[in-house]
């Protein structure tokens, strides 16, 4: 009998020379010269041997950047990777897990695809977490700090609040976007077992292309993780993604001035987008989530295709099908974007 | 609530230039110098971007290939990624999966991590499949072919016996190892939709290091597999995989070059593990599996491992624990193997 399911979609990938991409949150600067180093480095006639099954040379200057134990670090093959290992590893209870209505839409996608009950908690009117929501009984809990396609950061006393009120479950903190001003759980390793932290090297690090994503936990929780991987696929990392990730990791000046240059870019832009009477979420990622009152989000999205400028546009809950999620580019990019929007009459 | 498996170990990756390591069905040659171009030619600066989640540039050259439509091809990181989501995707019953008593290890780690019920058919005395096992009720069949870790294989007759006696449920052909010598189930998969085959590049195509495996089958049955795929991970190819997976297939004169001085070399072992009275199975992998009369399994791959000559001993059913499984290395590293077997008192 097939598992028939209803697949998560990926922003599309066009191709083309003059096209403006901010539909999918990569980073509009290529990644550290440490990584073309790493690249030239690389030999093709080891490639016949397997990779070190353990990618302990990634893990190593994962854990050195943040000050961990090795053993607490796991990384696979995205941030979707790692959290689609954390589901199956952590949520295996007929209990509901929980998770925002508004949130990063491949949560219900591996919740189905595992066969894991889970429930949903609105967003208030202003699209934020209630942690008052995530007191109930329930088999785990998932959110992303900070929310995605909000850009919305619930404060760290707030995770903690969720965190506390659940230290018979696991809470996975989704920080795919936490390096662009968010403050990290990091912190609350020290003092929670039950929190696992999901980040990924695809947005702040720039190499969305090479799929590398990472976990953050206690070593126990990290060796159950590990226990999954290793029964699902003994070698995930190639021996380019090993090398790779641990020089981006190393180059620890480029990497506060690429996710410096992009904040600066997205603070910029709120004032952009507000002259052009858009509204939006404070957003502390590299997106912004926005709308208009006069003009049609889907028609706007329509029109920037149009003109070789790509957004991302969410079929979803009602409440956000009139927003776009617009990724932060080079301040050039969303000169062009912010000229083709006023031309437009917004 | 955790999910507590017992995962699968792989062969251990020892470092060191003195070694012979023969341990993991690695190819003993460097992969196609078309792998080295490719290599050259990646460009770190577009890494910011996503890979192409569809990996067609891959697709597109397995499918010219095997004479297929790019429809009926799916890629992931390595054999061992491909079969456990075909085993998400096609093991979704209640009545029990069927393979192998000997076998690869990793179908009874798939079966309890997705928790699928399974059943194993005991192979006969000379380690052969008997198709009569594989027709009662089941949910689903898998083997390999040539099977691991004897290298023994189940002729085309037998295959289509199989797959004829189970059009209601999905058999996978596990082919990690069809490039030396074997015939592969290709031809079948015409008249049979209920066929997946897996394949890897880690052998054959000397790729273990890069992590690119993939299935053929019906149009249909790979969209359901691409459904799971796209509801775990949306990329799992990195641009650098697709790449030089694409570059590998490309040149086939390579291939066939290097896989024949391994049929080669293996059929000359085998001649020499006669001549020192070990005893094997005609293997038509890039490994033999043998034992001898006098001397025990465990203490020769000790006494091996002291000399610095990797091969792999597996605890498992009684009947096999006094083999080793042997890979075929270079003419030269198997001249060392023999030269050591003698003098130990082979």
């Amino acid at each position: 009998m097939i598992r028939k399911v209803q697949p998560y979609v990926p922003g599309e990938q066009p191709n083309g020379t003059n096209i403006i991409k901010l539909n999918t949150n990569e980073n509009p600067y290529p990644p550290s010269p440490f990584v073309e180093d790493a690249l030239k480095n690389l030999d093709a006639g080891a490639f016949r041997r397997y990779p070190d099954p353990s990618a302990s040379a990634l893990v190593k200057e994962i854990a050195a950047y943040y000050g961990l134990e090795e053993g607490q670090v796991f990384v696979g093959v995205g941030s979707d990777d790692v959290l689609a290992l954390a589901f199956l590893t952590c949520f295996h209870s007929d209990r509901p897990i929980l998770f925002p209505d508004i949130t990063y839409s491949f949560y219900d996608v591996w919740a189905n695809l595992f066969c894991i009950p889970y429930e949903k908690a609105p967003l208030d009117d202003a699209f934020q977490i209630r942690p008052e929501d995530y007191k109930k009984e329930n088999g785990g809990i998932v959110f992303p700090n900070p929310n995605a396609p909000t850009g919305i950061l619930t404060p760290l006393e707030q995770v903690e609040e969720i965190l506390c009120a659940n230290t018979d479950v696991i809470v996975i903190v989704d920080e795919a976007y936490i390096d662009f001003g968010g403050s990290s759980a990091l912190p609350l390793l020290k003092r929670y077992d039950n929190l696992l932290i999901a980040q990924t090297m695809s947005k702040s690090r720039s190499l969305a292309g090479m799929r590398i994503g990472f976990l953050l936990g206690s070593q126990k929780l990290i060796r159950y993780v590990n226990d999954c991987k290793y029964s699902f696929n003994s070698y995930t990392m190639s021996q380019a993604a090993i090398a790779i990730g641990a020089a981006a990791m190393r180059d620890k000046a480029y990497f506060l001035e690429c996710t410096g240059n992009i904040i600066e870019t997205r603070e910029w832009a709120k004032g952009e987008f507000q002259r052009l009477n858009f509204s939006f979420a404070d957003s502390l990622g590299n997106f912004l989530f926005v709308t208009h009152p006069k003009h049609s989000a889907r028609k706007l999205f329509e029109a920037l295709r149009q003109e070789g400028i790509f957004v991302r546009h969410f079929q979803g809950p009602e409440r956000i099908q009139n927003y776009l999620r617009v990724t932060v580019g080079t301040r050039e990019e969303m000169e062009a974007l912010f000229s083709f929007l006023e031309k437009y009459g917004c």
